[in-house]
């Protein structure tokens, strides 16, 4: 490939035809989808149904990718691979034997964690983070061994150096920005960030505005400035984008995102009683035809066209090279010194 | 490959380390292995959790077949590739898009009824066969498609001619034997059977004892000769041996395939209330060790080495080529006029 790939690292949009014709119209090589929050397996099962039915409904716009060579293959063929994730380990119940299965359906990431304790480890919204759980560490060991990578967008600090620190296979923060920059409860603390840049792991920049400087007015030129700092703060290989573009969903979805099933009550997440629903998106980031303006904010940054290259997927691209096939048996810590 | 693969079309053994240890020593490169009988999805799934359990303990004794270039894979590397099956469809509930979704979890043949009734046809202890239903002809379609065999082996005669007229490519009846040779309920007609093989079907020679003239005392020379005959009726490519092997299963297990949850009371299927559990085998087929004696027991009937390897593996093998992989789009006459 001489192009280097477009590649977001998180999205959940009400996905339509209209969504796919502006992945393809936008030059978008691959995307981490999000399928399931608070599903149970069975559940999660119906997800991938849907998007089973979206593949053989529009086989020239996407298809489903299970390896980074589907990223090659989407660049090739004028598709994009679409690549599942979970943002909640409900997924898998309590059953360690369902990573395989769901891993078997193409799950390439879980979330330890939403916003709440799970069963393997604490959400960033609980007021006592106590790291990873018994069950937590089994959980990570399999997803190790199959090749799930461990996301911990939600999760707290705590929980989220253990990961870090436990896993075999450098983890992923698909969607989330510095705390320096803003100091929201999602965003990463510099110490987080710097282990996940010296174990190979990989940070996903967010442009949804909650986790923004400035919110849904946060300008282009501010954005594109804190990635080129959090490139020096966790090198220039280890960022990539995750939009978490919410595109098109009604505020049911996030009440549902939030509240899940843990609740009688509304909890408002990030929002607040008086902005309950989705915020507005910044000007320059609306859908997924325009990556491109993130490529050019970086260039009037100062970043040359490598480390362009490197933040719009190609960082994801070895990435997800490394990290979705089974570890080869006992080579785990030559995997990571490789790194 | 210089040497024709040994194939087993099915096998419900309760397995363990013994009984794989068994197909090794029996040469065996195949078996289609039922996974799930009566059981819900999630509970197959629970199934394919104990299937990659074994997969992860004895790597060097088997691995999961997902194509018939995995047969390949099984003779050069000197392990034995298991293809699951299901002998209901219980475990696609009432849910078409489960079909895919079993399929990517390697489910490669599916009964469209066991003894029963079920939503997609009528089984062969019904008073009443009413052929393939509303959703039998939609869930036929969908498993034509995605590669999923579709298995007759405990239909009625009217539902089993109607999936070979139904289905874009060819069936398979994985285990059982000609009525004529033996009137058992179980066993198919010279119609059936002649309409399987012009379709390009399959059919599996069973072993189970209620399937064989004589029962427990069934000779190996009058299942030879039985097999020569059939070659005559459908052809010498379309047939194989499908063994039916229920190895170390407890009677419970036998009741639970007749039975289900269908019914409070004791279905005796083939049985009896004075015989209730499973019958003793015949002296010449015990275990995976003693496919040889078959195919000793066909060069003693007179088939060539040619029509022995067909019946061993061969038949199967290919068979597996043209079955396992989706449907080219729109080409599906070709594919069986190809035949």
């Amino acid at each position: 490939m001489t192009r280097a790939p477009l590649i977001d690292g998180l999205q959940y949009a009400k996905w339509s035809e209209k969504t796919f014709r502006q992945m393809r119209a936008g030059g978008v090589d691959a995307v981490h989808v999000t399928i399931t929050y608070h599903e149970t397996f069975r559940e999660t099962v119906l997800q991938i149904e849907q998007w089973n039915r979206w593949f053989e409904t529009f086989p020239d716009l996407i298809f489903q990718g299970r390896t980074a060579a589907d990223i090659d293959r989407a660049q090739a063929e004028g598709r994009t691979a679409i690549f599942f994730g979970s943002q909640n380990p409900s997924c898998m119940e309590d059953d360690i034997g369902l990573i395989e299965v769901l891993h078997t359906l193409g799950l390439r990431f879980m979330q330890l964690t939403y916003n709440n304790q799970s069963l393997l480890a604490t959400g960033c919204y609980e007021a006592e983070d106590t790291g990873l759980t018994r069950m937590g560490r089994e959980v990570v060991a399999e997803m190790n061994r199959v090749g799930m990578v461990i996301d911990m967008s939600h999760s707290g600090e705590r929980s989220t150096l253990q990961a870090i620190e436990h896993s075999t296979r450098p983890i992923a923060i698909t969607h989330a920005n510095p705390h320096q920059w803003h100091p929201a409860l999602r965003n990463k603390s510099d110490t987080v960030l710097r282990a996940l840049g010296q174990s190979g792991g990989m940070l996903g920049f967010s442009v949804y505005p909650h986790h923004l400087a400035g919110g849904s007015d946060c300008s282009l030129q501010g954005f594109c400035d804190m990635i080129l700092r959090t490139a020096d703060l966790m090198g220039p290989e280890r960022i990539g984008i995750g939009t978490d573009l919410c595109q098109d969903q009604p505020d049911s979805i996030v009440q549902w995102m939030r509240s899940g099933r843990w609740t009688k009550s509304v909890d408002y997440g990030e929002g607040s009683a008086a902005h309950p629903g989705f915020p507005r998106m910044p000007e320059w980031f609306n859908d997924n035809r325009d990556f491109g303006r993130i490529a050019d904010g970086l260039r009037a940054a100062g970043l040359d066209q490598s480390g362009i290259d490197g933040v719009m997927g190609g960082n994801w691209r070895r990435f997800f090279a490394q990290s979705f096939g089974p570890a080869a048996r006992g080579s785990e810590k030559v995997e990571r010194a490789a790194e």
